[in-house]
């Protein structure tokens, strides 16, 4: 960044950080056995926004991702009415009747056009949203200032705690903040692996570069999480911008473009490292970087599925420095390998060098496998290609969770 | 099948049940914890036989696979010598050496020449063989005709049966057998998901044609089973027809190809399926049938991404008929859907038809799902494509033994 430029994390900061911005919840009953627990709630900007989206990439689509896609193709939008408990997903044309209601009940009650709502879902697969509670509740939710916890709490399904952050931007001419609050890929009952994101910026950032900013931001966090590889016909990730900053409208190749693409980038990265850590039953984070990859896409690639592998993630849990499966996981990637040229490293220790074993202190391994973050490094030493991606160990709690859903 | 043909099962049969096939294995130690169990072994025509094989998609492979690739691409071979407990991947230039010395140790000891040797290891990766034993072990085998069972055994590292089968075929003018072991995707101490199967006939097939029943075998079996998604260095499917049932020789298009391939396919076919019930951890065998896909390739992939679904996997698990993360990996697959085609089964029972979920009693569905195999069919109704998968259900235990490796 060729101007001074401050990136700062506001502490407790949540998605009514950046001005403008209010959010809500109530509870209405969605989650099964949640007392309490708020499960429908809103974001709101007090005046219009440039907005973007990414959606999951399953061809089986929920009907809120159907119609958000709808509403955000003019790059235009001013509130997210969102509910967890049920996806409305393989619902017909009921779920989609349901999701524009949505839309439209919140809009009327915030004195916009429908269009301008966009809507999201998350929870059991196959079952149609109680709309009389919905209507009632979208009714009693109150926008605050102060509501963007309320509302970081209701769009979890299984995580054990709420993931928000905002970051504020100082620049030579201009301050701004960005936010977000993300639910993780847990699986539990209610809930499928579905991933929500909603960021908010008080920025004014035009819709093209908007769009542009947010699909790179998505491709090195979310796009680099992996809980257990499958993928919910909800995911999606919506970014409203309002310009109440009054800075110079940011663009492509504008002089704030790198410092807003800087700090979306690290809010993404953060509530992505937070969804990983908080995975079904995880106990462990694993951060895997890759380097010196024929291409980026082979080492996105290679990091990914190493990263996802269950017999990895199952050493990991049980601290056992098993770089073997390492080493299989990468050569079954896809990406371009010469195995005489690979070095591996689990925690900073060089297990594997010129693809030959090294003798390592089996003790001392061991024993940093027992902490809480496990970072392994993969040099493939055949081009400039570099990814990370994160995960998180597989436990047999992850199964004892996912085996009985709705007995 | 123009002509008659007979397909029959021989009790207990196993890869000497072929004329002129020999087997033997010893106990040297490989297998950790496992005492007297044999673990290094020796397949053997009496006469010269066409050969061919199918090795693993990794791009890092073990130096038995590299070793078999070059000795089997003259498409002759006579011996098989196969040890478990130590997969030498990631072994450098010295697990080459160690392979080529295991070759030849075999050649030498039968009396063909070291090329007609072919190599195969199962077992911990990035470790170097233990040559002593392994050629001190090699003396000590005995091959002989009832030898199959051993050799089913020595094979084995995590499962706990032996895989193995033998067919005979009756044609009007011939008779021959085809048969097979196979060790599984088991992963626990001390291998790596590593699959193997051998197979023998005393069929005299050309081996181009030999590769190519091979290669459809396979794909239809082996490349359609799914444990956890980890694929090895060493995955190695390898099969000798040594001619001695003094049938006219099979080739592309010959009056008995089809009843080769067709008992070729059944034996293939019984061994995946004993290695998908196998499964480390597994109490139940899934199988995922496809019809109705765009094309072929569309159903395989629909077919597999469910069978090897973690979510599916753990819900299958616990008797739970939570079909919607069916869907979700369904639609997550890449096959090419449309969501208010597709009809899905579980058990025969109707869960969706065109996309929208039906009323099942639940109580009959669960019922269902206490048996140890379980049935999903989709039907994606859009062409002709077909496909099927097998899998089993992802167990606490999975987790437990693959969490507790070198530890």
């Amino acid at each position: 960044m060729a101007q001074k430029t401050i990136l700062s994390a506001i502490a407790g900061g949540t998605v009514t950080a950046p001005r403008g911005f209010l959010a809500g919840a109530t509870h209405i009953g969605l989650k099964a056995g949640a007392k309490d627990s708020p499960d429908l709630g809103i974001l709101y900007s007090q005046v219009p926004c440039t907005a973007a989206g990414v959606f999951t990439s399953s061809k089986i689509k929920a009907a809120p991702v159907i119609l958000c896609q709808r509403h955000i193709s003019d790059g235009k939008a001013q509130a997210i009415v969102v509910n967890a408990g049920c996806a409305n997903a393989c619902t017909g044309e009921r779920g989609l009747d349901d999701a524009a209601e949505m839309a439209a009940l919140a809009a009327r009650k915030l004195g916009i056009a429908p269009q301008e709502a966009l809507v999201a879902s998350t929870g059991l697969i196959g079952a149609s949203l109680p709309m009389e509670p919905i209507r009632a509740g979208i009714e009693a939710i109150s926008p605050s200032g102060e509501g963007g916890h309320e509302l970081a709490r209701a769009i979890l399904t299984t995580d054990t705690s709420h993931k928000q952050i905002a970051v504020a931007v100082e620049l030579d001419g201009s301050r701004f903040t960005v936010a977000g609050i993300a639910k993780g890929a847990g699986m539990i009952h209610p809930n499928l692996a579905t991933l929500l994101c909603f960021l908010t910026t008080d920025a004014a950032v035009d819709a093209g570069f908007l769009s542009l900013a947010l699909q790179r931001a998505v491709g090195d966090s979310f796009n680099m999480i992996t809980i257990d590889g499958d993928t919910s016909p909800n995911d999606t990730v919506l970014i409203l911008a309002n310009g109440l900053a009054g800075n110079e409208m940011i663009a492509e190749g504008a002089l704030d473009a790198e410092a807003f693409q800087a700090a979306l980038g690290q809010v993404c990265t953060y509530l992505a490292r937070c969804i990983a850590r908080d995975g079904e039953g995880a106990t462990k984070l694993i951060e895997v970087s890759v380097e010196g990859g024929l291409t980026s896409a082979d080492a996105r690639v290679a990091a990914r599925t190493i990263a996802s592998s269950p017999l990895v993630k199952a050493a990991v849990h049980g601290s056992d420095p098993n770089w073997g499966r390492i080493v299989a996981a990468l050569g079954r990637s896809g990406a371009e390998v010469a195995t005489s040229k690979v070095d591996l490293y689990l925690n900073d220790v060089c297990l594997m060098k010129a693809g030959c074993p090294l003798p390592v202190d089996g003790g001392l391994l061991r024993a940093a496998m027992e902490g809480t973050e496990i970072a392994i490094r993969v040099c493939l030493n055949l081009g400039q290609g570099m990814a990370t991606a994160w995960g998180c160990d597989l436990s047999e709690e992850y199964v004892t969770i996912n085996s009985a859903y709705t007995t």
